[in-house]
């Protein structure tokens, strides 16, 4: 029967490092106020085998970014986790630093880039004039914009920037495309590993990283887009949870004093190979790379595995550009506190 | 087993009536340049057997409204179907129209009213001043925003609006939630029936119909999101397709000379009870409704039914609101061609 | 000779009772860090003679809303004048109000009303389901665009919208024309005797006032636009002092000493007919009105009295916007303090 | 007396070379279909007599882009003399086009460079693959932004992007300042002499022209913006116009009947020396330079000197950014004719 499931062609591509490495290396997580921050270092063994890049890979995991209060903590999550990294990278407070936000400014699911260099205060031109206060790192920040709307190569584009700004270090932003439905707007990933523009929503471009700019590069993305494949493998592990769950909580006294629906996620929960074959039937024989291989393979050749958004996708970019944009300053201009 | 599966609480909902009613009912389908214009009349009892309002029903399916020359067909059928409509509504040529575009034009999924009311060619004002030349009718706009930006609601501001303005007739666009993965921005809807705004995301508004409004109203609607719920069941649709037909052509010499994946869905299958339990287990046993409940059952209570929008939204609502507004242009008067 | 000079057509009109009422006005004046506040009442007779409404009118004049720490305080004082207004009119905590931004949301120096109301915290619809915590106020708002947009006669529509609503007061923001340089997006007046939608740029609509509405009306506006008659009169009149100031000064020894030019407006210089026709002859001869009305019939019938804004209009706009619509929040919702 | 007046300090800048060029240089004068075209070459000696660079300066003159039909004409002869210029400079149908839309797309009236790339039909990415039909040149497009936004020099800028995508020439397209009222908005001029990113506005910056980038250089220029300064100097210059004509008409039996005012400035007036200073005294005795320095002496200290831009800026953005955007596409693509 397997045989006839033949599994092919679909590669599973993420940039969130989180979503791909295995529970051996080595993470320290912490949560703040109910943030959760996952800090890793892969060193070269541990990238290859998981077929990410040597670095620090650094996620911060929150629930809702539109809640002003949620916003503010994160933002000073955010701000604090970018100086430690600055710190470790040996990178100078008064070192400069050339911020660049990928994507699309006229597509809002692509936008976060461009809507955090609106955020950025500004201060190269003033450097140049000798018209800084104290307290303030030299700046600079440009969208460029994306392939299809300049016709350049934009990793081109960046490295000829690099030449004419020489700064010291790098960052740059953008939105990136989740392998995990609970991730979609809801988490940052920073590292110092570099970052493959587009690479999220599969197309291969050229690499920004240290090796290929020369210069230390500090990478900050967030997932913005899902898959439909995605969406289906993740609901069917939900179902298997949910399905062993109700099984085993059905009858019990305390569940029939519970109104309405359990977080049956919170719940530690074993799935039996049984539970699942009862369940999915072929389906549920299968694991997971290839449950998503035949997913793929059913919605690629009709069209549908359309990637998609949440529907609040213009409220969120906004809040998200404020936390990364403002947090940015906070966390490369010493005399900015509060925005 | 199935009593674990406990099916309540969700209700499915859409406001397409082509995707909640049978077949029973009398179609009339033509094609049109790859264009397919499904008419139905839903008399007293049809219309209360689908849960359905009484009326006519014209739904405008396509393949890609981003392309030009689609994009132009498209207007052209739309105009010609809104003409027709009008006619057997006896309305006529010089009744005034007042236009509303429901939505929030903040929000992108949902700002195909807003967008199509700035492409609407307004006359009112100038009717007033006697200042119109011939073949223009008396046409008022505007998008009255949602309830969530005003705090007012939506159907009583038009109904005040309606009488401020005195119109012959209404028309009103908005986007609309669909429960088949496949109409995502390929269908409009159009129909005399009425709508409820904000009805296919959740909220439960007031209906703006001729009984409420005491005018005719046309109601143009496309669907611009899905529900996760949708696309899961809609995909373990396609996977019995999937299954049923490369079990049977898997070893056909035909198939070993074809490159890529075949388009299933063009294909005539027949789908065995026996093949959905065996590539499903449980849920293969389950009807369309009853899985569609399981998943919402699922999704619901950790957050995840997420309302979702194809990423390339900006792109097509800018494209959509063009084929309705300038339709509704040449369709309302007589001296507008080609906009 | 004056015959030549035909004055005729042009009637000055301007929405800021500040310039058009003349010193005999019982006046108070404050100055809060340098933001100046004047307040005036006009009985029915001071009203008449100024062709003004009678009622309260209160005009805050400011230096640059763009600067962080300006706009802070001008918000603050801004608040504290809506809420001294509302006390005076008798209006309650928990009256409840209909926001109504006046304008053109596409044409960025009359889009002061629709960024106002993005920024109004909205509640109406909350109280209707009692979900709202102690606190805030009922508060509606809408945008409802302007009669070249839907057609419609923006008083009639606003009419419409208070009968849907029933609000117990309503505040009305606009953006006006002013009648002095000076006063260009430098000036917020109050008033709680109505306005005339689009009567600062010419045309003429109906009032929205309390005995057109039937419940009071607090009317905000800020002059953004300036004409071209308004820019050549104002720097005629400057010239004058100029000139006057220069002759008095040249020789002076202090002068001497100084670097730039000083700003000659804020010294005491008196002006003589004799400079006056010394330096600009016939037009000398003219009082203010006259000139303004020469200028006016030079400039019109070659089509050149431009309306004008300051090209920064799109930054400027956006921090008033910040000012009114978080000032009202403030002032309307006990809760709100620090938006 | 003309002691008091002491002359220094403004020094009048315009990048429109019909502004500031004599009438002995050599020109062409067509005019089609109400829009004027004026083609002027300036040799070495020519140019830096009138403080330009030497090269071809192509003006087009015309009423009101925002009227349809208008809009077309305009368009087809923007085209038109663009494929003149690249004729004249050898610049093969096949040559690679970087096109630079300079101004900051979030200030209306510096936003024509930004909006005329989102119309450019981008080509470059499609040649590398080498999926381009024929009747297409390899077009490349961006908009880098301003100084105050990116920190960074726009010129380096553009010299590092040329050198990453090595074009064959360059279209760069500016926003300009006009020193007279009657050209903002109405003139476009397309000159092989380079450009001063934000010259017309007071900011010097480094010159893009084929020196200092290496490539042939076509500048577009629109001016959308005038100083208070050239407002009232250009009132004072209609004012004599206006004064002489009305002497010499008022008693003319013919005049009585005409209704309405003449447009005074298309008659033939002759304005003597006495009516000058008749009409404006010792300002009457001034020079034209001489008027504008007293004007500038007299706003710039109190602030006054305001650029400022009609109020309509947002429409005329939209339709100017379809002419040039549209005609580059036309003119540089052989396969577009229609947009």
């Amino acid at each position: 029967m397997k045989k006839i499931i033949d599994l092919k062609n679909y590669e599973i591509r993420t940039d969130l490092a989180i979503e791909s490495i295995s529970n051996n290396v080595n993470k320290q997580t912490e949560d703040i106020d109910g943030i959760k921050v996952t800090t890793m270092k892969l060193n070269k063994e541990e990238a290859s085998i998981t077929n990410k890049k040597e670095g620090t890979y650094i996620t911060i995991e929150f629930d809702d970014a539109t809640d002003y209060n949620n916003k503010e903590k994160l933002k000073e999550v955010f701000a604090l986790h970018i100086k430690k990294l600055l710190k470790q990278l040996n990178i100078d407070d008064d070192a400069s630093a050339l911020i660049i936000g990928l994507g699309n400014d006229k597509s809002t699911p692509d936008s976060l880039g461009p809507i955090t260099i609106d955020n950025i205060v500004v201060t190269s031109h003033l450097f140049k004039i000798g018209n800084v206060s104290d307290g303030f790192r030299c700046v600079s920040a440009i969208a460029p914009g994306v392939m299809g709307q300049t016709g350049i190569e934009t990793s081109d584009l960046i490295k000829s920037i690099v030449e004419a700004e020489n700064p010291a270090f790098l960052i740059v932003i953008d939105a990136l495309a989740s392998q995990a439905l609970e991730r979609v707007n809801k988490t940052i990933q920073i590292t110092d590993a570099g970052i493959n523009p587009g690479s999220g929503i599969g197309n291969k471009r050229k690499e920004i990283n240290k090796e290929v700019i020369g210069k230390p590069v500090i990478a900050i993305g967030v997932p913005t887009v899902v898959d439909a494949v995605t969406i289906v493998s993740d609901t069917i592990n939900y179902m298997y949870k949910h399905f062993s769950y109700t099984k085993k909580h059905l009858h019990s006294p305390a569940n029939k004093l519970s109104f309405g629906n359990p977080n049956y996620l919170k719940k530690d929960i074993q799935i039996t190979k049984e539970d699942r074959e009862n369940l999915m039937g072929l389906v549920g024989m299968l694991n997971d790379v290839d449950v998503r291989k035949l997913i793929y393979e059913v919605l690629s050749p009709i069209g549908y595995n359309l990637m998609v958004t949440p529907k609040e996708v213009d409220f969120i970019m906004e809040k998200l550009g404020d936390v990364i944009g403002n947090g940015l300053n906070r966390a490369l201009h010493h005399n900015i506190e509060n925005l």
